[in-house]
């Protein structure tokens, strides 16, 4: 039985980090731990509602934060404008509101100026995540051994709060700032995903009969794109929307290196080729090393 | 006890693809079967010699085909030409030859001219491999449910001896000309790499901070383009080289494809954004369709 550091947790959004979060809990045993939970999709309300994860699923926004110690808006990064309006006037004085989006700036760009400042927002990203969506593919485990960023620039009593919550959901804590965040997430993230959803979009256009035994013949490597590519497509467009500078800069940078590549094997340049298939082998290896493979 | 089509097997080449074909045969117990294992590298030579999987490791190229029905080349597809040079004229009359490489016309191109008319050089394909390579990167399942393509125009005794002989070993046959193998390799299997060898080398030339946390934080899309990143860099720049106008082809479609995407990031076009998204999810179903996930 773990003691968690809030005892009453608001969780906006019931997507597979919103449930995830709600199974974490769950699975802790929380003893005095009351956990109100909403969509504004009514059908993944009853979904919650049916699985027993939360201890209120409400039908209203108002109802789910407004006893909150802890609101935690696990929504699309363009969704969190409105509903940073939306909750505004209902939050309780010292409550602590945090958000799970994959783009920082953005968020508090949108969140910031509609929180009382009685209220603590403290932006996070937990790395972690799946091709799957919506409310049934959440699961308890899925922040174990997983970095969960928080977005501040100075430790206080709130963000130690927090970081401890998050650890006992299983997840490693790290500082970052939301700039740096964005820039990092530019390119372990965003980008594979654009670039994932690029190549299948590609093949998708091919003629159908090479189209079907593309899929038939799906070698590993376009095999892991596709996985990549099946992520939810509105959470993705809202993070470009909202990484926009971060996400074109690396563009551009890969953009370079792809036609770097491209000459290389029109004008047949074998050294070369293998001298840049041999660099990108030590990343690997070092990511491995870092326990993330 | 499975009975072989070959009663003696030659495997030229010990890496991923060589032994694994050398255990899958060793856990079928064979009876009757005698396989004869050659690499140039004498210390892949030692180790396959250790590990016990081949009847005989032979030090010259020569003993290692002699005497077989089956000559398989497991090798680089930039080391075709020269192997068949060199095998030519110690080829059993009505010895059977086949190759595992990743492009076809290329290959058919480097051994046809060599190999004498008495001899029957059908090229093939398994679709399988990992991100490993060398001998003790192989393994019996290697080849289990996956496809492995023989290409022909029409289907003979000989044909037929091969195709049963792969099913022994665990893989689903199918039959293709060389030039659809070609066009369908480059998009499932070599632009996938191209592109994730170029996003794991766009990470590497990070300023030292940001590429380490790259490494620290990689989330789940970077991390899988490592691991395919991570692949011998000797077979793909022979793949690259020999695949060339269909790799480039399909890499000017991508280029296409990603330059739309990124004016609708730049441009804030949230809806085409979110309907390429949606478009590449019905790709990926299909895949898990058809067992290949």
């Amino acid at each position: 039985m773990t003691k968690l550091e809030f005892k009453k947790i608001s969780i906006i959004g019931l997507g597979l980090i919103g449930t995830s979060i709600l199974h974490a809990i769950d699975a802790k045993k929380k003893e005095g731990v009351t956990t109100f939970a909403y969509d504004m999709n009514s059908k993944h309300r009853d979904i919650v509602s049916e699985m027993k994860i939360a201890t209120f699923v409400c039908d209203e926004i108002h109802d789910a934060i407004k006893d909150a110690d802890l609101v935690i808006l696990a929504i699309p990064v363009g969704s969190m404008k409105s509903i940073a309006i939306s909750i505004a006037s209902s939050l309780k004085e010292s409550a602590i509101v945090t958000d799970t989006g994959s783009t920082k700036s953005s968020v508090i760009n949108d969140v910031i100026p509609y929180i009382p400042k009685s209220v603590n927002f403290i932006p996070s990203h937990p790395l972690a995540g799946t091709e799957y969506s919506g409310p049934k593919s959440g699961f308890s485990s899925l922040f174990e051994n997983r970095y969960w960023l928080i977005i501040c620039d100075k430790e206080t009593n709130e963000t130690k709060k927090l970081a401890s919550f998050f650890t006992n959901l299983g997840s490693i804590v790290e500082t970052v700032t939301a700039e740096y965040h964005d820039k990092i997430l530019a390119i372990t993230s965003h980008l594979p995903h654009l670039i994932a959803y690029t190549i299948v979009g590609t093949a998708s256009d091919l003629e159908t009969d090479l189209k079907n035994d593309v899929i038939k013949f799906s070698a590993s490597g376009f095999r892991d794109f596709t996985r990549i590519a099946a992520s939810d497509p509105t959470m993705w467009r809202d993070i470009f929307l909202n990484n926009s500078d971060a996400v074109l800069e690396m563009l551009q940078r890969f953009n370079e290196d792809l036609s770097d590549l491209q000459k290389a094997i029109r004008k047949k340049q074998g050294q070369k080729l293998h001298s840049f298939f041999s660099r990108t082998r030590s990343i690997r290896k070092k990511i491995i090393e870092a326990g993330q493979n």
